[in-house]
């Protein structure tokens, strides 16, 4: 057998472990110790560590045989330490039997509590603390959690056995049970358990200590840790530490008190002490709410308006106590601490220190100031805040107590963060008409497709009835910045009588909303609420512009934004986007206008005709990026030519066709059958992208020469430099690229010429299909940069549509085959070699190969942290993205930077010559 | 200047190039030159070769500083091996000035004929042929060739002057213009050479000859030899040689003649000369078809039934020399000839001599027979067959004298080989029932679905009226053997009618074919035509099964088919098929019977309602296994589970949906609401594959339930030995082959506990996602074999949808983006990277993964040899594409056994220790 240390201690300021040993002691245990040596008050216990677990299992479920005289020699240590006996009818050392993993399974596995307590040992119980109520309440409280959780009896036999007890002495609540009655139930309750295991409840405190160590291991594979620690990612392997830790008490008395603290407020961040606490209770009394706690501090007091008396105030001497133990765990643990603690009969015992959990607020405020003190630096105060946190930031909130006050009328998918409210409209253009008018309008639709556009950019924000987290609507609103909630499948819609029926949650109530009546929608939380909702904007300014303006400071990725017009643009620049990485531009001619011009093209009988409505859509798009240019000044600008098929620009239902054939002048027939060309088995691999200008070159032109002329002007008229970018997407070989682009700079030659202006222009193609990424030293022959389009390259490479996952992708996660959506977080293994691939070879045929990415990942920071390896030049996403991407660059350079300084250090000095 | 060689010399027996030298003297010089070495008589020249077209070209179309003097001593020697003078007014030597690439470009560039002819040369032929008609026929004939094609005059000036030459002398042939006429029409013809070009007709030879060498040389960059030179993939720089060679006149009497000879019968490959030739013509008129051409053998003779005289007895002596000449040339060049012969005097002359085409019969009897008579390997014989020209042995073909007796009705595309006749039928249930009834039936269908299947396997030929070369209909009945003519746009369908209307091609006559009239389709053409047409079957005999032998003894990839019922399974195997590669179990579900429990399935509302309709599918799929592994005993066996979304198994017309309510007793609302459900935007990347089977276990848990069962069947009663390949498709993560493996395995286990039976099996996966090629080396640890699905590897890889190629895959190949359709042959740059990656990393991971292609690249040759070079151990095709395969895997293999001898020389002997 092994000779490792299997039991470690920890009381009387002394422990065998510390904060560094989690993966054996678990994170619970590993902090017991290190709290103990640093000289806080914790009551005296070991931890059986998690090799013992894996052996435990590894040998069929049982000990190791060395288990029992290191187990029994341990206690003797935490018997000396408080003073008690195990078994000892006078004095009983009483101790709680926690689990504790690496990391926190917050209730996912088993805890006994009261542990040693039998018929003799609760006489001790009764002489120590002089309260036979309490000590019989101790003992069935054991007796019902051992039963339970190591004999398997269920809940309720116990529970109906108090009811009865209660209807038997005309009693209602707990409380209301004497120490006498709790002595009969105890006598019920052990003849429960040998009613249903055939086994006798076991009076031998140390019968009871192995089994419940036995039940807290085999908890490891309770079916809900199971399911959690898939869906965490946890290995099974890493098993659980079981804590063993004499019990304190904080309902013995009015000198008694239990309680929760936080080091500085988790909501805000502000500075100062933050918690709560109950005298004369125990911690479950705390978190089950029964009773209404006191605040710890007089601040605490105050800003809550409590007319209960503060620990500041009743324990004066143990609240210094706890403060300067706060103190001494932040500055021990560096970061804001969230700890349990236990008065008994006067003395502050500390139970638990993690860190706490923080609003991103409070995660921002506590960074910058912990910094500001001295206690942590610049880079660890970067690498404490999660990136995506900052997206509650960036968006209006709902004011909490208007929040309070309102009516929930339905409760979809949280599709795009942000609140806002407005008068409800049905479709797209009432929805552009109203807010032409300056009508605040959320934009209500059953689904919604690419002919909504304009709508739902004219709208505060977007519901609809059906689809998920990455459908149309929710993709689109996320771009835009508008919140969006989606999935509301209890909203019946009657979109002809421009009204919807809703029953409310939780009621039979039919609620009827019609059109312009007032909602207000919060797509952080999926919520539709009745009436207009005041909220509260975003702020900026102070902290956390200190702490981006930091992470600016470190990180070598650029960060630019996807924008298509000079709104998201200009929002993007403030977010601190520092050019376009992806301007499309075919959102741009779903303007009402527009559309005329682009069916009126698509239904062209042959180029002749194409070119005429062309030449109607080119001043139209020579604005678009003269706006463009504007806002983004001095930054660069990248604009991708016409990407989706021609079929997505023409109505699939009869009476859209029939307009456009009224429109257009042509007959019914002549629209159906072109969409009958159109039409398409799998649009996604079909004519669309470069394709498009390969069949019809004029296109392109057109595109390229409002580019130029655009820049052209701006540059003669206005002094502007600009560099456009002219992107062509969906490029699969050198060729393709090669033709395109002579044609491009043909008519970027012939506008410098007419304009008599001259300017450097580049041309570059996305890399988003495999065959791409595989022949990138190709093709960036013909390529002055490379932008990775993550979403299709996803889509080709898994060969997975993102329109069509929702029917098989949740299974996946279900059962543990996919541990996250490819379409949030990149596939480094798969799609990531490609990237990879296409990104080393790439630049091996051009050295300093511009190289970007613009698909939704460009916003994802752990995505942000392999683009980064993998040395491309920016990511580009949604302009409210823009401040998670540059957090998450920050954060990877810092990463990078560390894993660097580690190897120079692991291989040492190198000797030159 | 460079002091390299320029020009070379041919004559007398005498040549200072050879038929090595072709890149540097084009195809027709370097044979000429090797002719007149091995003692042919072939009238004296030189070439110019083509380093001479590149300086030309680079040197703005100027010749060489040092040509003159070369060329006017090589004509020199000719002179002097012709006994005539250049320019000689009495005995005048004259040249035709011809091209000559590396390899052919038939008819695209241009060619001088009779150059050196003048006022005063004219008046030396005269006296060399003592007929002055043929001299000035002669003459105009130049100064119409040079007019042409050297000073740009377009021919129709020339030939309007001789139209209105024979209206004024009312004549109508050219024969019956007297030596007078053409001597006026000279004296016009140069007259409208001024008028055109301003420029005199020159008169002097050499003026003329260096005039000709340089239209020549420009004719490089015509615009049709541009197109086909992009078509067939020549490189622009080769450059083309210039063959300037004496002329020769088979037209100066009785004693003179021309013709054309194959050394064997190049349509049956039979031993022994075989040609026509005329007395007193020129080779055009051979050629023309304006006079009926003699026989060269008496043989040939009875054979045609000619009644004109054969060379073997008109010119006996010659006759034997030409025999003699053949033979000489076919034992020189190793091959059957085709040959160009000039008699001139009584003197027989060689013009050209080239590789013979030959029919794919021909190609394998005259592979066969040299064999046997040792003039070549069998290494040889088999790299001289195209494996494609075999699909013409395999398939019946149309009796050509009863082709010529009927009439078309119209063209389509060819889409699969083959001829049949059979009365027409316009729907699938319809040809099935008729064919039950033992009736030959043509399936006719405007396009064809899935649910087209049972009708197309059923009928003996399938007409489309819509859908090219890779529809749907032209795929299916390719991998069926079964004839089909697509996209034949000239019919007009009736579908409820029961008829269709056709114009015949050429004439306004308008045809009805009704539902039972006889109709003949030769899939081969694209030819439909009335009646019942008689067809020759295939015979796999005889040299067919010799030569197919030499090949299974070269090759190292085994050859698998594709095959989904024991039909197509028997059929293969008569082929050389060594087991089954792919057998899709979809269209088993097709059937008239089970698609009903298809359908139940699809429809039930949970597992169990699934489980049930499964269950009545089981004991069907247990038949349909028991059948193929009956067919293919002893061979090996690969069955892919369910691969199609759903929503292909209901019918999408509401028509089709309320039958399906019916049937299945639920409301047609219930029906459209599992459609709508099952609707995809991109079916190819959606719900289907093994992500059915993750959804829906028990899919998959039947099908391997029934290969199981018939297996251990056969196994126990018949004592059969098999291991079936139980194959998953569209996996891209380890995680999902695992999780389906184990559901698999587990059945396994229970069907062979539960039959008492043990058999080994195998469970593998297609490789068809990138995801999956790129984690091949994770998948390999959880898979038996590979077996690449390279139709969707395809569509991913390059994200395109093969269905809707056809709207863009035209253009890119007529822009010459794309030089081959990638569905056809296997992309290897990009793909084919895929392919190779997976193949190593699988093998690196496992050694001695098995690994296979079932993509329909498996049945073309190109693609054969790149999976050689990869290490696949085997191709699985079509059923028709085995023989091809079998070929081309062999001639793969003779190739790579070449370039490794070649290594091995160059790298030389390795000394041993």
């Amino acid at each position: 057998m092994s000779e490792k240390k299997m039991v470690f201690f920890f009381g009387d300021g002394m422990a065998e472990g510390d904060a560094q040993m989690r993966d054996l002691l678990g994170g619970k245990g590993a902090n017991l110790a290190e709290m103990t040596r640093i000289g806080v008050a914790v009551p005296a216990g070991f931890t059986i560590c998690t090799e013992v677990c894996t052996q435990f299992f590894a040998n069929n479920r049982r000990f190791p045989d060395n288990l029992t005289w290191r187990v029994k020699a341990a206690l003797r240590e935490v018997e000396a330490a408080m003073g008690r006996q195990f078994g000892d009818p006078e004095n009983p050392l009483l101790v709680s039997v926690r689990s504790g993993a690496r990391v926190s399974m917050p209730g996912m596995m088993d805890t006994v509590l009261n542990l040693g307590l039998n018929d003799q040992t609760v006489q001790g119980m009764i002489l120590q603390s002089g309260d036979p109520r309490f000590a019989y309440d101790c003992y069935r409280r054991f007796i019902q959690m051992f039963g339970n959780v190591v004999l398997g009896v269920e809940h309720h036999h116990f529970e109906s056995l108090i009811v009865k007890a209660k209807q038997r002495l005309g009693k209602v609540e707990d409380v209301e049970l004497a120490a006498e009655d709790w002595m009969v139930l105890v006598a019920e309750f052990k003849l429960r358990i040998r009613q249903k295991t055939g086994r006798e409840f076991p009076e031998d405190p140390w019968d009871q200590l192995w089994a419940a160590v036995s039940a807290v291991f085999n908890s490891w594979y309770k079916p809900s840790a199971v399911t959690y620690r898939r869906l965490n990612a946890i290995p099974e392997q890493w098993g659980t530490a079981v804590n063993v830790q004499a019990m304190v008490f904080g309902n013995m008395g009015e000198d008694c008190a239990t309680g929760v603290a936080f080091t500085r407020d988790p909501s805000t961040g502000e500075s100062g002490i933050f918690g709560e606490y109950l005298i004369n209770a125990q911690g479950e009394d705390v978190v089950a709410g029964l009773r209404t706690p006191c605040q710890i501090t007089l601040r605490g007091k105050q800003k809550n308006q409590s007319a209960l008396p503060a620990m500041e105030e009743t324990f004066p001497k143990l609240y210094n106590e706890l403060v300067d133990t706060c103190h001494r765990l932040e500055k021990h643990y560096r970061d804001m601490q969230d700890l349990e603690f236990t008065i008994q009969n006067g003395k502050l015992w500390l139970l638990q220190t993690r860190t706490g959990k923080r609003s991103a607020q409070a995660a921002m405020t506590l960074a910058v100031a912990m910094v500001q003190e001295g206690l942590i630096t610049r880079e660890e105060a970067l690498l404490r805040v999660d990136p995506l946190s900052l997206d509650q930031l960036l968006h209006p909130t709902l004011d909490p107590s208007a929040r309070k006050q309102s009516r929930v009328l339905a409760v979809g998918l949280p599709a795009s963060p942000g609140a806002a409210a407005g008068q409800v409209v049905f479709s797209a253009d009432e929805a552009e008409e109203s807010a032409a008018q300056g009508l605040a309008v959320i934009l209500f639709r059953e689904e919604t497709s690419p002919e909504d556009i304009h709508g739902m950019h004219a709208a505060k924000g977007i519901v609809t009835v059906r689809g998920g987290m990455t459908s149309h609507a929710a993709v689109v609103a996320r771009g835009m910045g508008r919140p969006c909630v989606s999935g509301c499948g209890s909203i019946h819609p009657d979109m002809e009588g421009g009204q919807f029926t809703v029953e409310e949650p939780g009621s039979a109530n039919r609620l009827v909303v019609k059109r312009g009546d007032w909602i207000t929608i919060d797509g952080s939380t999926g919520e539709v609420l009745l009436g207009r909702v005041a909220s509260r904007q975003a702020e900026m300014t102070g902290d956390f512009a200190t702490f981006m303006g930091w992470a600016d400071g470190v990180r070598r990725l650029r960060v630019r934004t996807n924008a298509d017009t000079p709104g998201d643009a200009r929002m993007a620049r403030q977010f601190g986007a520092e050019g376009i990485g992806l301007c499309r531009t075919e959102h741009m001619f779903f303007d009402l206008e527009r559309i005329v011009a682009m069916r009126e093209m698509i239904l062209a009988a042959d180029e002749a005709g194409r070119r005429r409505a062309l030449d109607k859509l080119l001043p139209m798009q020579r604005g678009d990026f003269e706006g463009i240019f504007r806002e983004m000044k001095d930054l660069p600008v990248t604009i991708r030519l016409l990407d989706p098929p021609l079929h997505e620009f023409i109505p699939h239902d009869v009476k859209g066709q029939t307009e456009v054939a009224v429109v257009l002048g042509v007959s019914l027939e002549e629209v159906r059958r072109r969409v009958a060309e159109l039409a398409e088995a799998n649009p996604m691999l079909g004519h669309r992208g470069c394709r498009l200008a390969v069949t019809y070159p004029e296109i392109y032109e057109m595109q390229v020469r409002a580019i130029m002329e655009s820049a052209c002007h701006l540059v003669k008229q206005e002094g502007f430099t600009i560099t456009p970018e002219i992107m062509i997407p969906l490029v699969g070989y050198r060729a393709e690229l090669a033709h395109l682009k002579a044609r491009c700079i043909a008519v970027c030659q012939e506008v410098m010429a007419s304009t008599g202006v001259n300017i450097e222009f580049l041309l570059g193609t996305m890399i988003e299909l495999p065959r791409a990424a595989l022949r990138a030293e190709q093709i960036a022959l013909e390529a002055d940069f490379f932008s990775f389009g993550t979403n299709d390259l996803t889509q080709t490479t898994l060969g997975v549509s993102r329109d069509d996952a929702g029917g098989f992708l949740g299974t996946y996660v279900e059962k543990g085959i996919l541990t996250q959506d490819p379409f949030v977080s990149l596939d480094q293994l798969g799609v990531g070699q490609l990237v990879m691939l296409a990104a080393r070879n790439g630049r091996a045929a051009k050295p300093g190969l511009k190289l970007g990415i613009c698909g939704e990942h460009g916003g994802d920071p752990a995505s942000i942290g392999f683009f980064d390896r993998v040395g491309l030049d920016y990511v580009s996403c949604s302009p409210f993205r823009v401040p998670i991407a540059r957090l998450a660059a920050a954060q990877s350079a810092l990463r990078i930077a560390a894993e660097r300084a580690k190897e120079a250090k692991l291989s040492g000095p190198v000797r030159g010559d």
